[in-house]
């Protein structure tokens, strides 16, 4: 049984995603593409042998196509998430799943009205070997009941254009998935610490790093350190400080190296070096929970929550380190 | 396009292959399958939906079946493998290629005389991120020109019967061939050092740990402790010594924790833990080859050489400690 | 030339000086020893070939004791400082200098008004080599500018009695000394967030551990999380993130093992295995010093600035998260 | 309690050792010292305090002298040890105790014909925190039965004049005590493997590295790489193989750095810079047994064993590979 997928969106990460699904991931063929650029999109359904939607509605509508990746922009997603759900097919949605929380709260509130659970969000991290590592440790009780988790999230530079905000919004947002994950716990609060701007920000005012501190309904604390422009790499680590031990993510290490008087392993150099092959498990795993007729992952209601904390998180940006309540609705039954 | 998979051979290890290649590698699926046990080769068949054949004679014929992975037991691997060369499909054969370099050469001379590579020997480790961010190493010079290489190859215990020879042609072999690979070069004599053997062995005399030495063609010399019953995990890694650094396979980490005064990594607990996903990796790697129409990985003639070293490092066992010259035929110019 | 030493306070620590200097320090004695434990006191002199004096008083004026040690209760600290002071003799002072700033400020002016310096506080990690080597990178610009320091001290356990105001006063305070070292700058607002206690304190509501954010006069953030019933040993770490690149303090690590499936590394069982070297190095450090008429480490500038950082952060553990400034005098010239 | 040391060799080492018994060592100080260099004697005679003997015998026979350090050139140590001997007074020598087994045996000889132990030869690395934390675990059985050591002694580089014979008896004689230490055993046969020379060499057919092999005589197998032109650093480490683990020195680490997309530790840069501590910590012990009337660390007995074995692995450079039995005389009762 093959799982015959449509993708919306042939950017970057669409493109990545649609030649993994066509090439390493087993049971998946790539049957259909459409994209804004319709130029773009028709040359990857050449290479892929797969059919060109002229949009997202043709191709959510065609029999041939069983599920559907979207990995268009930020702003189309929760629309096409909610065209998905309409024509009753699986969908896996590139984060966020919409800009805002109250926009990510129509897919939930699509969800809930078809009384089906259909919509996958792309927080890959949680296919992590090394995130499923620290999360099987606690889950069995390793360390004890979690007290306080410190992240750090560093990226060796972001894109033109890239705001202090999206620091928050983009790249923090997988820390607010990741630790609500781990914990099994919704984020209440938010607080965002600014200290003096690196240097090697855009503008001597940009404001990089952040720190932000979280709090958990159950009373854990959080600490997040975001780094836009660190210029050394991908540095993406987690310790989780529990009663009875510590576990921490770290770097994956392969190998080592020594020379001139070090002992060197490899920080990686950027988030698609650091999570390709996670992106790859993530896209296997949709693909054997839909042809089972299941969904796994972060739901429609993850990418809401995580929508939630990131807004408070913005707001946070500019309380002088007042905490931000984290506004929800009540999740529904469906997500229980 | 996709590959249309013939499975010789469902005990353990053709299971877990027959199972990857029809869920979760991409491009392939499994046709057909065959095995000396018919029952065993029915229930798999049945399991994945594919043709039961009666004998690998049947199965090599099928025109449903375009390659071949032949995981059947090491003395009937040469004949099948003659087969499928004979039929002109491409075939994955696990190793060791044969169990005698004699036979394995016969491999050899098949494709000789058909002018014609189609066989790739089951040396996953080549395909293992860890040895290739060593090998990339080494190509690009980091460590500058390698003089030496430690490695270490740990079992934590081996199956009933496996005996001190199997240590060396079963499980060092790895070894044999990763070297030659990794320095590009051919080994030319072997030493085996006896010390006294580990309590944790089926009887007192029974001879575990080993050490080998082995010479380079180059000049290099690699030693290699092999160890059947260590008892503590699978712990394989390897170190090589250049004139400018040192470069070194580390076991794979994810994770670390923190408890009772110490700070820990996991060591793998077996070899198909440890080289879960590189058999994944190679096994899409073949895929890929085949239907590109070239072959990848070891040939039948790293094959034999792997083979010829371990002959030699057998007879090594009983001359205390005189190397043992590896006897090798010239090598055809079909593998230059 | 050797250094005659009077020691005040013969408790676990002040034994432990006494017998480092009389036995593995260069260049120094004791001569002489007190404690309000006349008993104690008596059996350490005996130990030693020392003089028992009755009290500092007499210590202080003995002609033989060239320096002084205070290792007596803190509360007992600034007094006797003082009275050292007085009479011109150099003095190593144990941390903390005194239980308020506005003790420890009388110290601070004893030297002023007498235009000239001998006291070291004894913030013995100044000393530690892990340290020093972390601050020798900074310093020569190794990490570029500084941006945020994450600090983690978790002891195993506290003994009775030992209140989370503690935490700060006591446990944490080395790090309030340690930041200001290490980047050379000032503490000027403290806030303390307080998670769900762990179930290890000695009764439920007992607030263990905590999390104080400092922000310093330029600008870096320093979170410190202070856990005082970790239970699983003395980790003490930091990690310093500049501008380009990051340093970390680690535990020191000698050797490692494998067993049981893990790679292990030691992790210290307490501060006195932790820290026994470095509090030799120290000792030495301020034999040599004094010997050579200058004073080195912490001095009651700094011991008065840690200890009004301390007082702010005691103070923001019931400010629900708002920061507290911390108050303090300006700078004497004398500490220029 | 003070002891008086006498100092014989002013060169590098000696006046180290001096300076350290001065300044950093408790309980010692330095009285006198001579040289076969007068005018470097004098300067530092001068530098310490010290009294300035124009040979040896004076030096010897000084009733001020309580005890000998020997940091004289090779060739004069056991002359001189022998003097200290017949004089009765405690001698630390520094290693090689004499250049030949048989020069050594004459110190073994002198001190069975006074009935007395007096000297201590200067093999540090038994008094390194390292080595001690692996001896220890060995002693309490942590990791079983040892099985097999691993070695690697790398030199950043030597001096000129160094030969490849005086990588054995000068730098791989380090190993040769300490895995009779570790093991608490004696090393009965050498073997010494050459692979193809380093391009660092001083001449094309300078031999380095060597591969040495040493069986022990109760079964155990000890690898020893010597690199005496490895350019990268002086890394020395050592693995023990056991029937329940392995025992692995590492390099010490104290800190750790992140930048330009690698994570790094320091590999010190040569043995004055692994061991500085060491040699302090080894000094501390010889004056604590001495003033307490004993004998610490290798015996003479052990100086000649490491003679003979180095001896024997010099022989074994020339012998194609095959295993030198090293040639011992009984071992005296006065070292059961």
């Amino acid at each position: 049984m093959t799982l015959r997928v449509g993708i919306i969106g042939t950017g970057s990460i669409g493109t990545d995603h649609a030649r993994m699904l066509a090439g390493r991931v087993g049971r998946a063929t790539v049957v259909a593409v459409t994209d804004v650029d319709g130029e773009r999109a028709g040359a990857l359904a050449a290479e892929l042998g797969a059919r060109h939607h002229a949009d997202h509605a043709g191709l959510i509508a065609d029999a041939d196509v069983d599920a559907v990746v979207i990995a268009s922009s930020g702003p189309a997603h929760a629309a096409q998430a909610r065209a998905c759900i309409a024509a009753g097919k699986p969908v896996l949605c590139e984060k966020p799943l919409a800009p805002t929380p109250a926009e990510a709260l129509t897919v939930v509130q699509a969800e809930v009205a078809a009384d089906r659970r259909l919509l996958q969000v792309g927080f890959m991290r949680r296919f992590d070997p090394g995130y499923l590592d620290v999360k099987g440790s606690l889950d069995a009780g390793v360390i004890g009941v979690p007290l306080l988790v410190h992240c750090v999230h560093r990226n060796p530079t972001v894109p033109p254009g890239f705001t202090p905000a999206m620091g928050l919004t983009d790249s923090m947002v997988h820390e607010l998935d990741i630790v609500r994950w781990l914990l099994d716990d919704e984020i209440i609060e938010v607080q965002v610490l600014l200290p003096h701007p690196s240097p090697n920000g855009p503008t001597p005012d940009y404001q990089d790093p952040q720190l932000a501190v979280l709090r958990m309904s159950r009373g854990v604390l959080v600490d997040v350190e975001v780094l836009l422009h660190g210029g050394f790499g991908y540095d993406v680590r987690c310790e989780v400080v529990g009663s009875k031990g510590v576990a921490a993510l770290e770097n994956p290490r392969l190998a080592s190296y020594v020379s001139a008087e070090t002992r060197r392993e490899a920080v990686p150099s950027g988030w698609k070096t650091r999570f390709a092959d996670t992106y790859r498990i993530e896209l296997q795993a949709w693909v054997n929970a839909t042809l089972a007729g299941t969904v796994v992952g972060a739901s429609a209601w993850d990418g809401y929550a995580a929508s939630a904390a990131a807004a408070a998180a913005v707001e946070a940006q500019s309380t002088s380190g007042t905490p931000v309540v984290v506004a929800m609705e009540p999740k529904p039954a469906l997500y229980a």
